[in-house]
This record gives structure tokens, C-alpha cells and sequence, in this order.
């Protein structure tokens, strides 16, 4: 049978998503937590599969199993073999045709950045960092030529392995909260390190380093040579994936889980 | 001449604040930090020292020196040597009237307690968790007792070393935000483990298995043994320190930066 999870983690703890001979990432941990469970090997397929630093609030998995175990031992049982950074949070049964990358319709990214002259110490490794006030208005603005569907190249490293670099992206904001900058971005997909890019760029327009404008002509130009560097991985938080209604998946399919801000 | 800082520190990636031989403590990383930049060896004294698991926003300590460095290179310079968990936040130069410790009118601690079904993964080792239903108006009730002049034997760790068990509460409350329960103490002093023995209790009125009017009980009893065990130290935060306003600290000497934590 196939079994779809949900998953938190800080990403701060492992060497990215997935799998690796020294077996440190968060895909290891799991599948040996649930191999503990199942009593047989298991693989794991992911949404999105982030690299090292980089967290998660909502990821989406699923596996095959001959195991026939209660749900709940998907959850508290794989938890009591997991590392206290990553737990999961559901689990739901889901036929065959479920795949959790190639069925996902849309992912959901969260970048925290504090915005002070002190560096993160409390909150180190879990958001990024810039010193020198950011403009949050002009940020917004500029930000938003990137709604649509548009040729992301100038955002795109050149270790990406997707073949087109075309994404539809259905929204971005740009908030602040306090010391806080918070970016949200909403595609059916992202290219390799293309949120760590695009916030690199807007953080040059928010600091006055470039004109708002200057996104829709990085936009335009389809060179990477262009943008800006590529942002820390450390407040990068993927929060949610979209999938179409047929399964009995938490939120009719609409899973979000946007990484919280606990203020005073 | 004597310098006060303000550092933050996530308690999860040290063992407890006070020095020890194997160093890993967060007085150890900073002395080892302060020394580079003042080219002698540092000691330093804090306001409250942490055990092993809890959390800074705002610790206060204070340190003597031969070497005249600028401000700034006690906060970044020393910044540069520490890991990522710790930071140092500011730095103001003090009359040696300034103790951190003895000078120190009141301390200021959180507790961020997770109340749901499944156990913190993103948030593992920041926050307290416990499973089942939380009345928070009935803790809140049961906390009211706490505030005023009391002897908290009940609530006191066997090994504490304090000569009196008596603590001037000013105040304590409990609020509920979502899936999360902060509780916030504001006294005097504390003795050893008391916010964690105060948690836990509080946590038994909250689950129904006490009645509100047990709080007032334990404290009357003067007996360690009739309270509930000690909460984790995960969820604890010393987020502010009072001192008089003669010294040129921030906040005219009310130090407070309670945590803004990231929470799933």
C-alpha cells in the first residue's frame, strides 16, 4: 500500500533532503525510522526536496509498504526513532496513483529574514540576516512583475537539472513584522536555488542597491550573471503543497503550514 | 574598566551556561571569545545562569579588562568567534558599582509550551510539549497564588544553594496563542528549578488532574515532594533582567526582549 506523510524539520540539523552515502540528510533519518516500523526497507519520494540549511514546516512524502501497521505508527511510532528535528505530522493512506512530486500541483516557500545590525544569535541557522534597513515597500514593488508565468533563467543555478525554466507563479508578498521581513512565494514548482535568488535581488532593491524596476529587467534579460548572489539557505522554510482534491489528504489537498512568528 | 552585554544563546547547543572542564558551556565559548578580542583571559559573571536545554533572549553579564577596545568590538568583534547560537547583542561600559549577578533587582523568564497531539519536530529542543487538552483559564487561575512575597520550598530543586527560599513574585501570566501556551514569570529571583517545577504543576491544573486550587496548596505545604516532576527545560527563556537606572544600560536598566521564536 502507499502511504503519504507530512513532515517538519530544521534543516540546520542535517545535509539537506536527500539521500547520501554518510547518511546525514533527512531523507536517511526517515527512511530509517520508518524502516524501524515496517520492519523492511523503505524509500521515500518528497514535494520538494531542499537542500542543506534549508527547513520545512509542511513537507510531503510517500512510500511503499507490504507493512500493514495503524496510521498512527506512520506518526508517533516513526517519531520515537526520529532525531528531535524532524517529526512528522500526519499520515494518510492514498492509492496508486498518488505521487507526492508528480502529483503536486503547486509548492508554498517562506523566507525569514531579520533585518537588524546585530546578527541572529538565539535564532542562528533558523532565518537570514542583513544589517542595513531594507525597504519593504520598494521590495513588494519590485516583486511583483514576478507573478505569471515567466522564463526564471536569471534566477536559476546552473547546477539545475529541470528541463524548461519556465514557472508559473501564482504569488509573492513581501511583510514586514518588527525586526522581520517576511517573503512568500507560491508556484506550481521552483528552479535549483531560485527563492535564494530572487530574495538575493529584492534584498539589493530594498537596500537602494538597485532600482525597483531592475527585477523585470533581470526577468527580462534571462542571464544569471545579472542577479544578485544567491541568498543564505538558513531562513528558507518550504510551508506547503498544493494537490488536486481526490485524496484524502489534510486540507482537502491545500496543505499549509507557514512557520510562525511567536512575538511578544 | 567593567563591560555589561546582552547575549542570546539557544540553550539546545550547550550543556547549561556555567563553566565547565569540557568547555561546551556558553560561558566557556564566550570567554574563549571575549580573550581573543581582549588578548588576556576573560571571566564573566551573569545575571542568571542557565542550566543545560534552556534558552537566552536576554541574559545580562559583566566583565573586567585591561584592554581599551571600541563598543563595537565587543558585540561584532566578539560576535566573529562565537557559533552561530550564541550572540552577543550590546555592550556598554559600566562602573564597578555594576555586578550582573548582585546588582540585579528581577528576572524575567518565559516558558513556550507546545500544546498539541504530535511532538515539536521544527521547533525540537525551543519549545516544552505536551499532548492533551490545556485549560489555560484554569492555569491562569491557579498561577494567581504565585504572585506576592512566598516561600517556594515546594517548587525548589534539592540541590538548590540558595539560603533563603523565600521570592518576591511581581507577577505571572498564562496565554494561550493557537497551538502554543506562554507562560511568563517576573520575581525577584529564582530558586533552582523553579519555573520548571512551577510549569509542570501548572500543567497538572491544565490537564484536569488537579483542581485550580491545588497551587495555592503546594505553596503552602512547603514541600517539594507533593508538587509535579520538573517540566523540560526546552520550552524556558531568561528574556529580561531589571536593574536600577544609575548605569547606562538599555531600557534605562529594564531589559526585556522576549523571544520571537519560530514556531510550525
Amino acid at each position: 500500500m502507499r502511504i503519504a506523510i507530512g513532515i517538519e524539520y530544521a534543516g540546520n540539523a542535517f545535509e539537506g533532503w536527500q539521500t547520501q552515502p554518510h547518511g546525514r540528510t533527512v531523507q536517511d533519518f526517515l527512511e530509517r525510522a520508518l524502516a524501524q516500523i515496517a520492519q523492511e526497507p523503505v524509500k521515500l519520494v518528497c514535494a520538494g526536496r531542499t537542500d542543506t540549511g534549508v527547513h520545512a514546516s509542511m513537507q510531503v512524502a510517500h512510500f511503499d509498504t507490504a507493512a500493514h501497521r495503524p496510521l498512527e505508527a506512520w506518526v508517533r511510532g516513526v517519531n520515537s526513532h526520529l532525531p528531535a528535528s524532524i517529526g512528522v505530522l500526519w499520515a494518510v493512506e492514498v492509492d496508486e496513483s498518488f505521487h507526492a512530486r508528480f502529483s503536486a500541483e503547486a509548492r508554498r516557500y517562506r523566507y525569514v529574514l531579520l533585518n537588524r545590525r546585530i546578527r541572529p544569535g538565539l535564532a542562528g541557522g533558523r532565518v537570514g540576516w542583513t544589517h542595513g534597513d531594507l525597504d519593504e515597500e520598494a521590495m513588494a514593488a519590485a516583486a511583483a512583475c514576478l507573478a505569471g508565468e515567466h522564463d526564471f533563467t536569471s534566477f536559476r543555478a546552473a547546477e539545475c537539472q529541470a528541463k524548461s525554466p519556465v514557472r508559473l507563479m501564482h504569488s509573492v508578498s513581501v511583510q514586514r513584522r518588527g525586526e522581520v521581513v517576511v517573503f512568500d512565494f507560491h508556484a506550481n514548482a521552483f528552479l535549483h536555488h531560485m527563492i535564494r535568488n530572487l530574495v538575493g535581488s529584492l534584498v539589493f532593491v530594498g537596500k537602494g542597491r538597485r532600482p525597483v524596476d531592475w527585477m523585470a529587467e533581470l526577468l527580462a534579460a534571462r542571464n544569471r550573471s545579472l542577479a544578485a548572489p544567491t541568498f543564505a539557505p538558513d531562513g528558507l522554510y518550504l510551508c506547503g503543497v498544493d494537490y488536486p482534491p481526490q485524496w484524502p489528504l489534510p486540507g482537502g489537498g491545500r496543505i499549509i503550514a507557514p512557520p510562525q512568528l511567536l512575538l511578544p
